[in-house]
């Protein structure tokens, strides 16, 4: 492991450097009334497709609502995202392997916070990496795709560790596949016990009201609602 | 992005030392006549078990082979592999989202690899740090479950383009996905027209012979074994 020191001693600094720079951000969120909720998942296990639901279902309730997205190459989850008709960016890393607190600030440039009720924030593909890099966000939610095996919180325990939510998707896959449900939130809880957990299939709608109510506490609109009823009242 | 530039220097100098040492282990594997075959993907592609199987039927045909697997936390992979009855070593990064050179080096330490005729290296699930990372080996080969959709070799074009053969595993599964696989592969050949492209499902047991087929003849060993007939006529 030679050649890992080094490396290991910049990532901190650069982590530090993050975490002071995702504090600033959050304090700015906070002060816009914006909650910012982030996504992470390994490849493929459904984010976009979840997001683009989501950002239309709470559009249709009239939240103001809007999202980045990270990928390495390609702006197609911008493109899709935007069939939702709100506001979506894309932040393109390249080579980088996670979002970092810097790409978030740049990406909002311009945008109007105190104009929005839920931020969402797209990681990259990648159940590892993400973890560690604080964005500012009030959640994180881990996606888990069913196919990927009810083993996964205990193989990469950083990303459940860190989330509020664990989404396990793709459920309407459940009948062709060996996966255990039970099992998979017994490993999450282990790592993560406060873990909020949420079966969902896009494709079928299963589960989507029930995570969008989640989305809604969690992110103070119901509170915020009916302190808006309160002050009407 | 101002945390960037200090870690991607950093992190060129460490590949740099990687890349002296994965010169000197592919010299020690060629010197030893084993070929070394690393599999990358995303979490939960199925990666294990197809080289669970794999071992299993490699070892049927009398082939020498072992494996090293890399995983954040918990030995629980190399434990599934022992099954194979295949010598087998675990890498445990902690931390660290992919293996690296000296990972492998010391993880080889006291076996003599003129005893193999080819060893596998399963890499961290991770599609996109790994691809920087050269381990020595002979081939990469990428595996992408068909659950993770079509267009994922477009937005993690390193580790299709670093590979010799795609792996779209899990195809058992296509009838219940929107999963068009005639897109996938020009999509992985746009990234690299060379790649080789196998369709296996480890549960039906689909397209396996194939895999084992190309195997053997990328890693040499249908040459040695002619060799030797060769010899011995």
């Amino acid at each position: 492991m030679t050649t890992q020191p080094r490396l290991v001693e910049v990532r901190q600094k650069v982590l530090k450097q993050n975490d002071l720079l995702a504090r600033s951000l959050r304090q700015r969120f906070r002060a816009a009334g914006v909650r910012v909720v982030s996504l992470v998942s390994s490849p493929g296990a459904g984010k976009t497709t979840l997001l683009e639901k989501l950002l239309t279902r709470l559009r249709e309730e009239e939240r103001r609502v809007a999202a980045l997205v990270g990928d390495l190459a390609t702006e197609n989850d911008a493109a899709r995202l935007a069939r939702s008709l709100a506001p979506v960016r894309q932040i393109t890393t390249g080579t980088v392997c996670h979002l970092e607190a810097a790409m978030v600030e740049s990406a909002l440039d311009g945008w109007r916070l105190e104009e929005l009720d839920v931020l969402f924030i797209e990681n990259v593909g990648n159940l590892v990496c993400p973890a560690g890099f604080d964005l500012g966000e009030a959640h994180k939610v881990a996606i888990l795709s069913v196919t990927e095996g009810d083993d996964k919180p205990l193989k990469y325990p950083d990303a459940f560790a860190a989330a509020s939510a664990m989404v396990l998707s793709k459920i309407d896959l459940l009948p062709h596949l060996d996966f255990d449900v039970e099992r998979c939130i017994a490993h999450a809880h282990a790592i993560n016990p406060d873990l909020a957990v949420l079966q969902v299939s896009a494709r079928s709608g299963e589960g989507m009201t029930r995570w969008v109510e989640w989305l809604i506490e969690a992110s103070g609109m119901a509170a915020r609602a009916e302190r808006t009823a309160h002050c009407h009242a």
